[in-house]
C-alpha cells in the first residue's frame, strides 16, 4: 500500500517522478477525458501575455478541447489583500475573462468564476486548517525563502495559511488534475494531505468525500521579457494578448539583444536572443534551432521583424475575437455571473457534503 | 498621541489597567448605552450551566437590559472542527438558544445568531490574515503553551490563526465592546491590531471601519464543579440551567465537601464548601461569610440542603421559561432563522464596505 502511494505521489519522490506520472496522466486523459476535473486560474493583476500564453493557456484549451472539464478561478479576492491599495480589480476581473475566451476558453464548457463570487469555497478554510499542523505550513518553500531572507514578522497569516487556501480553492469543486510547474509541487502535497486526511477522519467507511488531485506538470518555454529579465505582468516587458499589432512591433523593437550579429539558437549563452526566436518559432509551429539559422546574418534587426510578424499574425485571431468580445461588456458580465453561479451550486453542494460528514451525519 | 493610545489600550499595561478601564466602561454604558455594541458567543458543545449563568449570561442581561446592542454567536462552526465527529452540533445549537431565551435574553434586542449560517464573516479571513504577522500569530499564549508542551506539529492551522477568526467574529458586526476574561485580554489585543492596521492602510482620509473593540472585564466568582475541579460542561460536574430540581438535589448531594464540621467561607484553604456557599450566596443574594456562619454546626448536610434549596428556587422561573419554550421548537428555530437573517445582513453590508475599501473605491 505504501508503495502504491509513493508511485502515485510525484512529490514524494521528486520531479522527475511527477515528469513521468505526468505522461501517464497524458495518457489517461486521452483514454477517458471525462475522468479529470481541473482546477486552474490566474490573480487579476494586469492583461495576460505571451508568457501565458504558452506557459498555461494553451494547454487549458487543450485540455478543455480534449473533453476534460474545467473550472478556472480569478483569484481577486487574494489580489486585495496583497497589494496596498489593488485599484481596479472588477475592472481586471472582465480583462482577464477577455483574455480567456479570446484564446478559446468556451464558457459552455468551461467554468470562469470569480473567488470573492463564492463565498462557500473560503468556508472550507476552517474545517482545512484544522487539518494541517503549523509544522507543516512553515515547510511550504515560498514561506521558508521570506523567513530565511527577512523575518518571520513579515511573513502574514495569509501567506503563510496559503496552502490551505489553495486547497479549498482546488478542493471546493473536487478537482483531480492540477496543472502545475515544478515549484508549485509542494503547495499540491497540502492540498493533497488535506484532502486525504479529510477522507480519513470523516468519510470512515464511506466513500472518499474528496479525490487527492494529481499535478499535471507542462513543458513551459522559458521565455524572457524584451528587457531580458522575467517575463511579468507589472513590469510591461512581455507582448498582451490585447496589445495592438503596432504596440507589439513597438515593444519588439525596443528588446535587448546582445553584441554578436549572426543569428543563433543558444539559450544557454545568449538569453535574450533565444528568448526572441523560441517566441517566434513558438507563434509559427517551427523548430528554434534552424528558424534562428535561416535569420542568420539578418541580425538582430532581422530577428526582430521576424519575430514581429509571426506574433501578430499568430495574435491576430485572438485579437479581432477580443476587440468583438470587448464591444459588448454585458455578454462577458453574463458569462461570468453564469460561471459565478456554477461555482456556487459547485461549492454549496460540496459545503453541505462536508458539513454533513463532520457533523457524522454521512 | 502614544500616550492616548496606551493609556485607552488596556493590554499594554497588563490586567490593572484593564480593570480601570472596564470601570470606565460601565460607567460610560450607564450614561450611553446606545454607544456600544456587544459581541459575545458561546460553543454549543453541551448544556449551560450554572457556572456560565454567573460568568457571563447574568452579565449579558445585565448590559442587554441597560440598552446596549448584543450580537450572541453560537460558534458552531469551530467546534465542528475541533472534535473528531462532532455528534448533534445542530440540536446543541438549539439547546443553547433554548438556554439563552430561558434566562432572559431577548431576541428582540439580542441577536442570536449560528456562525455557519452567516459565510460572509468568514470572508473576512483573507484581509484579516493579511494583516498580522506570523511571529504575532505565535505570540498566542494557547499556542506558545501547546508548543511549549508538545511540538509544533500538534498545533493546527486552525488554533495557530484562531486570533483571525476571532477578530472575524467581533469585526463583521462592529462590535465595540467584548465581554472578557483576563486570559482573552491577548487573543482581543490581536482583534484591535487587525482593526487599526484594516484603518490605516485602506480608510486612508476616511472615517475608520473598524472600531478597535475594548474588553469588559468581569469578576466572574469561582464556581468549583461538584468534584471540586473546574465546573465542565463534559464532566457534568455542574448544576445544567435545564436540569429538574431532582437532578439538581442528586448531583449536589453528592458534592465534595471536606472532613470538618463546621462550615465556614474561606476559598483559599476549604475550595469545595466554600464554591458550595458561594453558589447559595449567589442564588441568594447573601454575602457568604454571613451565610456559612449562618449554616454553621448544620455541616456539611445543612450546607447541601441551602444550597439545593437556593439553587432550585433561583432556577425555578428560568427552568419555567425554558421548558415552555423548549415545547414549541418551530418558535426557537424562528427565533435563530431571524437572527441569522439579521446577522447576514449585518456581515454582508460590513464585507461589502471592506471590499469597497480595499479596492480603493470608498
Amino acid at each position: 500500500m505504501t508503495t502504491q502511494l509513493a508511485a502515485e505521489s510525484p512529490d514524494v519522490l521528486g520531479v522527475p517522478a511527477a515528469q513521468r506520472r505526468s505522461a501517464e496522466l497524458e495518457g489517461l486523459i486521452a483514454a477517458d477525458p471525462a475522468r479529470f476535473r481541473v482546477l486552474t486560474g490566474d490573480r487579476p493583476t494586469g492583461r495576460l501575455h505571451l508568457g501565458h500564453y504558452f506557459g498555461t493557456l494553451q494547454n487549458r484549451v487543450r485540455l478543455q478541447n480534449l473533453g476534460v472539464e474545467m473550472l478556472v478561478v480569478i483569484a481577486d479576492y487574494q489580489v486585495l489583500t496583497d497589494r496596498d491599495v489593488a485599484d481596479g480589480v472588477g475592472h481586471h476581473v472582465e480583462e482577464l475573462a477577455l483574455d480567456y475566451l479570446a484564446v478559446g476558453l468556451d464558457p459552455r464548457r468551461a467554468t470562469i468564476f470569480a473567488h470573492s463570487a463564492v463565498p462557500a469555497l473560503n468556508q472550507l478554510l476552517l474545517p482545512f486548517l484544522s487539518l494541517i499542523s503549523v509544522a507543516e505550513l512553515g515547510r511550504n518553500p515560498t514561506v521558508k525563502d521570506e523567513i530565511a531572507h527577512s523575518r518571520s514578522s513579515s511573513v502574514s497569516g495569509l501567506m503563510f495559511t496559503y496552502p490551505a487556501h489553495q486547497a479549498a480553492d482546488i478542493l471546493f469543486c473536487r478537482a483531480n488534475l492540477v496543472p502545475v510547474g515544478q515549484d508549485q509541487l509542494p503547495h499540491l502535497e497540502v492540498t493533497r494531505t488535506i484532502a486525504r486526511r479529510f477522507n480519513n477522519r470523516y468519510c470512515d467507511g464511506g466513500a472518499p468525500l474528496f479525490p487527492e488531485p494529481e499535478g499535471l506538470l507542462s513543458a513551459a518555454p522559458l521565455l524572457l521579457g524584451t528587457d531580458g529579465t522575467k517575463m511579468s505582468k507589472s513590469r510591461g516587458n512581455g507582448v498582451a494578448l490585447a496589445d495592438s499589432a503596432d504596440e507589439t512591433a513597438r515593444l519588439l523593437r525596443g528588446a535587448k539583444t546582445d553584441a554578436q550579429r549572426h543569428i543563433t539558437y543558444d539559450p544557454a549563452t545568449r538569453p535574450e536572443v533565444s528568448s526572441l526566436v523560441m517566441l517566434a518559432a513558438l507563434c509559427l509551429g517551427r523548430d528554434p534551432h534552424t528558424l534562428a539559422e535561416e535569420i542568420g546574418d539578418r541580425g538582430a534587426a532581422g530577428l526582430k521583424a521576424v519575430v514581429t510578424e509571426a506574433v501578430n499574425e499568430f495574435l491576430a485571431p485572438v485579437r479581432a475575437r477580443r476587440a468583438q468580445l470587448a464591444e459588448d461588456r454585458g455578454h462577458v458580465r453574463r458569462i461570468l455571473r453564469d460561471g459565478n453561479e456554477r461555482a456556487n451550486a459547485v461549492a454549496d453542494a460540496t459545503l453541505d457534503e462536508v458539513r454533513a460528514a463532520m457533523a457524522g451525519l454521512r
